[in-house]
């Protein structure tokens, strides 16, 4: 296999984009990667998209989206895996390149989530979970993520006050990045006042509903060395899967499939947990971070609420973790999701992410997962 | 890269199975693949579907269907390209055991399209087009398709005869196959009386709704030949994409992304039309065989209605097109269609085609296509 590097990263402001269709936005966000890359041409496409049938009622987007790019009669591939549809994207393009077959792939992942309904959005990202053993009993995400969030209170003391810690914590982080669809900071008050959702989460606790796209640019490590920006190696990648209902889990506050994805991206990557500078992970709900910290191996098991609350994972501690923002207040395009993380760690990595530097950072980590943890894809990156 | 092989494939009966859920027929279907090719773990599966989120309600699926068939925590990718999705997805398995990253891969599709009306599965299907520049403004692909015919027949003289010996033979072949939906014989007088859908097209030249999956195992060409089945090799596999809405084609009788994927697909295999010893084709309406193999360079450009009525593509003629029934008579559940034309190569190249046998099989060919043409894969395959 050959080793693969990303050239390029383009991002527009999320929010509720209502005067865009999925297509604009898609292809606005490529064209910013392609110009960042400095390519006009490309091999492949790859694009995540969690439920654009159900969303806006299209299907087939990647040919649409090759075709609005001007980028016809270029290969263009839809991944889907939930929320986790972004990072798998990612994945298909590093194999692809990797393989030979390709040397210029883009990577994008997109979701226009705010046509629908609120209902109807709730039902759409219901389609992530069980329909036969959880979404028939009336079950949704919030109260999904709640389960877990009792869960892990009840088996290691974590607290209602640390929970609203991630808020916190990401919402600290999104102030300093333009493209957040949330950008203002926020207090555990603020958290522990906001409307309950599903208890114990409330709304502050939740990712918002986000319109947005996301897109990198991938080729073979030997052609980024020819390019003048920084060498950003993908040197790990693992995904895995697990149940994708809850009731089947045998313990609800331990993730799996993040557990076995990031096994298989360390052994690819030869790193160990403690190589790891900084981390972008799938904060959906404030309680999914601490569960994340805890499978990646980051922080020890059960103390993943205790890490957040003594500050190891801001922006000045041991490992910082969205310092995007997070899906929290960046937004959470599902589809998009996964690149976006990509978009981030690739800007650190630069030392590109202006306010938000982490410094020093040389080893970065994408986690990014599907539902309640029924899939996840790991990536870890490095700068040559 | 690796060459790759198939080692397996499985089908069952398709059809109108309101008994059985989407996971049900995946697994039986995968199972039989697995049993095909004697083994009993898998390093990776990619899923190929078009709307299970409009269908069923259940995105997510690949996860969903490792679990049920008892494979978490391996890697499983949902792919989509309309009613491309199962030949892309078997595209995606061959570039990953061709990069070296798996051995043992799982290819399926599977489409659940008969627990929604026949509004609703119109409305589902309708997303492979364009929705704001087709689907907004009312036309369904029957319409579209109606539309290629009506070109082809004013541009080449084509008659309504000749799209109802498309018809006529797929079902022939389909009369031979048992796991067919439709495997009844019908006549040019049958095609020609029965109801009218999208003028020219009857409903005899439709496929129908069909409930279904396919499964096929891939490994590396050298594990291949240590197994006792004929080695069957893949030996080329093309992708592209065109525009997905009919009005930005500058010519409706041609399929450029067909002609680009066999292009691509010849290239690689190192072959030519003339090498292809029978072939299944994307029938999903009568008209559609007739483009697709102008496309595939097996007959001259505005001749394919000539060539079913003279014979060259029947069961005995010179190029055998849709042996299986093809998507008229076998069923079309959209994401499962391009992984069963595979199945139906496999058991032509295996000799164990029964009474729809070719004689002195070797070579054959397979192409999918999403939309109107908006994106089409073809693979060539090769016995050893």
């Amino acid at each position: 296999m050959r080793e693969v590097a990303i050239i390029g990263v383009g991002m527009t402001k999320w929010g509720e984009l209502w005067e865009k269709s999925l297509r604009t936005i898609f292809v606005e966000t490529a064209l910013l990667a392609m110009d960042d890359a400095g390519v006009d041409h490309l091999d492949s496409i790859y694009v995540g998209s969690m439920s654009s049938g159900l969303f806006v009622g299209q299907e087939h987007i990647a040919s649409l989206l090759a075709d609005y790019l001007g980028q016809i009669p270029v290969p263009a591939t839809r991944i889907e895996s939930a929320c986790a549809s972004g990072g798998l994207a990612l994945r298909a393009g590093f194999i692809e390149v990797a393989s030979g077959l390709s040397d210029i792939v883009l990577v994008g992942g997109v979701e226009k989530m705010t046509d629908l309904s609120g209902y109807e959005a709730t039902y759409a990202l219901g389609t992530a979970a069980d329909q036969e053993y959880e979404g028939y009993h009336g079950i949704t995400f919030p109260g999904l993520y709640a389960l877990i969030a009792r869960a892990h209170m009840e088996k290691y003391g974590t607290t209602r006050e640390q929970l609203a810690m991630v808020a916190v914590k990401n919402h600290n982080n999104g102030s300093k990045n333009p493209l957040a669809q949330f950008p203002m900071k926020i207090t555990v008050e603020d958290v522990l006042n906001s409307v309950l959702v599903a208890d114990p989460l409330r709304v502050l606790d939740c990712s918002p509903i986000t319109d947005g796209a996301a897109a990198a640019i991938l080729c073979p490590l030997e052609l980024a060395r020819k390019m003048k920006k920084p060498v950003i190696k993908i040197i790990g990648s693992g995904h895995a899967t697990d149940t994708i209902a809850l009731n089947s889990r045998r313990d609800l506050t331990w993730i799996q499939s993040t557990y076995e994805a990031a096994r298989r991206a360390y052994a690819m990557a030869d790193k160990k947990p403690e190589d790891i500078d900084f981390v972008e992970v799938h904060d959906c709900f404030t309680i999914a971070e601490i569960c994340v910290l805890e499978a990646l191996g980051l922080v020890e098991r059960g103390k993943g609420g205790r890490a957040v609350e003594e500050g190891y994972t801001s922006l000045e501690g041991k490992i910082p973790v969205n310092t995007s923002g997070g899906l929290k207040a960046k937004g959470h395009p599902v589809g998009a999701t996964g690149v976006a993380q990509v978009v981030e760690v690739v800007k650190q990595l630069r030392e590109e992410a202006g306010e938000r530097q982490v410094k020093n950072a040389r080893i970065g980590m994408t986690q990014n997962m599907g539902g309640s943890g029924g899939s996840s894809v790991v990536h870890i990156f490095e700068r040559e």
